[in-house]
């Protein structure tokens, strides 16, 4: 892995969250950008190299519905950059990590994305992203 | 607040977390230490200039003991570094956040810190911490 790329978290509703995280981080949210598959809307603030993005549901069956659901909003992923998700994949299933979807998918902010179980990694949904490269 | 400094990981066994976490990040913990006031047991790891601080409870009345009780182990808390801690309380006073102490506490690392209410930032507990400056 090669850094933190960004860190998800579940809100009920985005312009309330945008409120107290711009009077929080001092800087606002520079993109907005709705993941139809996945039943979500995502936005992003940067602050020192690393992205906060938030998700909010945009239907009830919407997996970030069910998070807010079981536990409330907060916290929902810590995702990390790799390189070749495929062989990132392949390497984790190898050292005993379980992937909630071997099969990488199209995610926000121009990457392909996939999720291990909080079950694999003490609790904490991890995310696998790589950036998606021009004509690749 | 000028940058994320660290995300706090409630565990439950720190020994169990570092094969996970090593595994998954491809690099050891780097140091160990416990903050007895706190009653908890910390460790660092580092990727790509932040830092994953994971927290085992030492006795039952730890808040880290009461959070895993109610919410399982994973993501406690996102930590944001300020320069003046005591003016950064100040200010998130008068911007209406709710601090859970507005005297800040010694933590682990070297710093100086403080929690706002989750209640106030989204269902995010957030820690402002300050570098302890030598001879400060």
């Amino acid at each position: 892995m090669e850094k933190l790329e960004h860190i998800g978290i579940a809100v009920k509703n985005m312009e309330k969250a945008h409120s107290i995280f711009e009077a929080l981080l001092g800087r606002e949210h520079y993109k907005i950008e709705e993941v139809a598959s996945e039943g979500v809307r995502t936005s992003f603030f940067e602050i020192g190299g690393v992205k906060i993005e938030f998700l909010e549901a945009t239907r009830d069956d919407s997996p970030i519905a069910k998070f807010i659901e079981k536990r409330g909003e907060g916290v929902h992923h810590l995702a990390f950059a790799v390189n070749d998700i495929k062989s990132s994949i392949e390497e984790y299933k190898q050292k005993g990590f379980e992937l909630i979807s071997e099969i990488p998918k199209k995610g926000a902010d121009n990457k392909m994305i996939c999720f291990m179980h909080p079950k694999s990694t003490g609790g904490v949904l991890v995310e696998l992203c790589q950036e998606i490269k021009a004509g690749g």
